[in-house]
């Protein structure tokens, strides 16, 4: 067959029912008996759900290796044995109360195209692989994308093996039982070269299904700074104590919050601003509060941008102050990244190519392929998921996006698996 | 002796020292060790400060009685033994972590008065009485003022006896043993005739201080309105969800807050606005927050206005909701008290003839005197603290402020006591 024969026949075998079907089987894994899942790191939900992923490989013999962080390699070969795979993937860990979309679908459309390429008998030069990354969540174990993290050399190995879950059980001997109930015994080096890596996800946000586009050509993965402001004045009778007379932590930590959303007012709707946490103490009705803390969480892909709005966040807050003292840490800083232009392009060329409305856009959320595009050319490819919601047992994907999805993933996987 | 000559008398009897070591003595029962006390309603420590003052007047031989509330009346006669009593007083019980002169000090003051006429061999018309209401503060039984309210017909004795602490005890119970371990048989009536009530008190607030004034002539009480507005949006992804496709709960509470602020601003610093308790949920960082709930603690002088403000709150709040769903429940109206103007009067030309500085103020906070202004002419006489301080084991008052306050309280009711 010629190369564009061929790569019509894969897209051809991509099945929607097939790979509608293997998400409900993961579904059962951790089912919460309300629509979602409740499959954490590393626990006997997790382990049930990569056996069934074995299972499935192994009934088309596909060879499995695992790393030293449990992050397991699904491999269809190529014809050169030595060459450096094509992997796609994601995670099957969810959070406590998650969907049954968000991470699953990542490692089943990269499932489905080795099975396409194998339905269609077609050969390709580089292997390709699906993968699972290890606790992409963080809810068991923090933090999260750590299989990644850890394959890419962002997170030393062992001190992550001692990380304990709220019960006290080590990483490592979670790890060790999944290994165990997994019973690959075939090994994975950490950092063994990827050639490209893709990863496909539902969107997690509202803006492909509000733009009625089946694909999002994802660019890059915004930046993220965490603040944590907390604000001190000194406690009073709500009844006796005069406004001028008052150190009054929640009316400065209003006044803060109100001037910040305006300096970070982004008519252009890219900026995120979000304050999630807010407390008082002591939190009593009839109390002036003689303390406040709430956390920033901004985000936008553009670094420099991050960097001048995160610096001007304590002056802000000192002015607003209103004579209680403010302290303003930065509790976490993940630059932004940029997914290789030449890899977004074929993602974009491939959508175009087989008609699909697609648009570009930025991941709002952290993602494997983060730590991944540092060891080679990385992309991810979106799929609309219903009113954007996610991290919730409400989670919804429609058929036809997901195998949308797969098909783009798969016209660019097995275009970068032929290229030399 | 004349009745200007006995007066002399009587205030030059108000012993600073005696009243300030009462205040010391008093402050053992229940003391924390860390400068205050918790010394709550109907406790052994209450009972025990109880039977402090009843030991101090039986060594005068002043007659004490109790009603089913266990408000305790300590009479010294008058030479009508028909005619209504002058009463004042305030309560001994504490906040969980209260200070010495909250309470303490009207009734120490009351009985300082008593004592000083005793000792200036001066007779009254009408009796003098000090008074203990029980279970001002409302910690431990729910809803304080309660032996006041009780005697003003205000509560229902019944239901009241009912009501548990946070243990299953029952206020009746309590009280039973507390009228046991004080031995008073002589019974007083719910609603007996006063014929002028004076309750002396620490400010509880920072204004006299400021103003280097030793005497608050108290004109009345603020009204008072809590308001509880809860809002409901939807939950998001911080990272994922546009901000005009947010429903945010934090960012609605927080422009609400800020207009509230806005409606609420008093140059005169008269009013009092106060959101003391906010909470949000999930209330995590890098979550939009679904639910804010917060409350609002509103007080002025002026009924009015503070009806106008109380009804522009829920369009206020409805205004910067952004689409999140707001409801606004009061959740308590007290009206505000105004002191008989003639009560004022006195009190103002007592601290002027005595060449004390004085000035008008309204109480923040609420009083027995409160209730008590239902059934006769009342006021009410503040003194200083330290730095406004109370509700707080660091709460101060200087024994020269003190005993100031006394030698007015002593001088509007021998006044009272000898009018027809």
């Amino acid at each position: 067959m010629a190369v564009a024969k061929e790569l019509e026949a894969v897209i051809g075998r991509i099945d929607e029912r097939r790979l509608w079907d293997r998400h409900r089987a993961i579904a059962n894994f951790g089912a919460t008996g309300r629509g979602g899942v409740n499959r954490q790191a590393l626990t006997p939900e997790d382990i049930a759900a990569r056996k069934q992923l074995l299972a499935w490989a192994a009934a088309r013999g596909f060879a499995a290796s695992v790393d030293a962080i449990g992050n397991l390699f699904i491999r269809r070969p190529g014809r050169d044995p030595d060459a450096a795979p094509i992997v796609a993937g994601s995670h099957l860990d969810s959070q406590p109360t998650g969907g049954n979309f968000d991470g699953v679908y990542g490692v089943l459309a990269a499932f489905e195209v080795l099975e396409a390429a194998d339905e269609a008998g077609v050969a390709t030069a580089r292997p390709i692989e699906a993968v699972v990354w290890t606790n992409e969540e963080g809810s068991r174990f923090a933090p999260g994308t750590m299989g990644s993290a850890v394959y890419a050399g962002h997170l030393a190995l062992e001190a992550t093996l001692k990380i304990a879950d709220n019960r006290g059980t080590t990483l490592g001997d979670a790890l060790a039982t999944t290994l165990a109930g997994m019973g690959v015994s075939a090994h994975h080096e950490l950092r063994a070269p990827i050639a490209a890596y893709l990863e496909a996800h539902i969107e997690q946000g509202p803006i492909l299904e509000a733009a009625h586009r089946r694909i999002g050509v994802v660019t890059g993965i915004q930046g993220l700074k965490w603040m944590r402001v907390e604000i001190t004045g000194e406690e009073a009778h709500a009844g006796t104590t005069p406004r001028t007379a008052r150190r009054d932590a929640c009316a400065a930590a209003i006044a803060m919050i109100a001037a910040l959303r305006d300096l970070t007012r982004d008519d252009a709707d890219v900026l995120r601003f979000t304050v999630g946490r807010f407390e008082l103490s002591p939190n009593s009705p009839n109390t002036v509060a003689g303390h406040a803390l709430f956390t920033i969480d901004l985000r936008h892909p553009d670094r420099e941008l991050l960097v001048t709005l995160g610096s001007k966040i304590e002056s802000v807050c000192r002015e607003h102050a209103g004579g209680c003292a403010v302290s303003v840490t930065e509790t976490l800083d993940s630059a932004p990244v940029r997914f290789d232009p030449a890899m977004v392009a074929m993602v974009r060329g491939a959508a175009e190519r087989q008609q699909l409305a697609s648009m570009e856009i930025v991941s709002g959320a952290t993602h494997d392929a983060k730590f991944i595009a540092e060891l080679c050319p990385t992309a991810m490819i979106f799929v609309p998921c219903e009113r954007g919601l996610s991290h919730n047992e409400a989670e919804r994907a429609a058929p036809a996006d997901l195998a949308a999805g797969a098909r783009v993933l798969a016209e660019v996987m097995l275009t970068l698996a032929n290229r030399g």
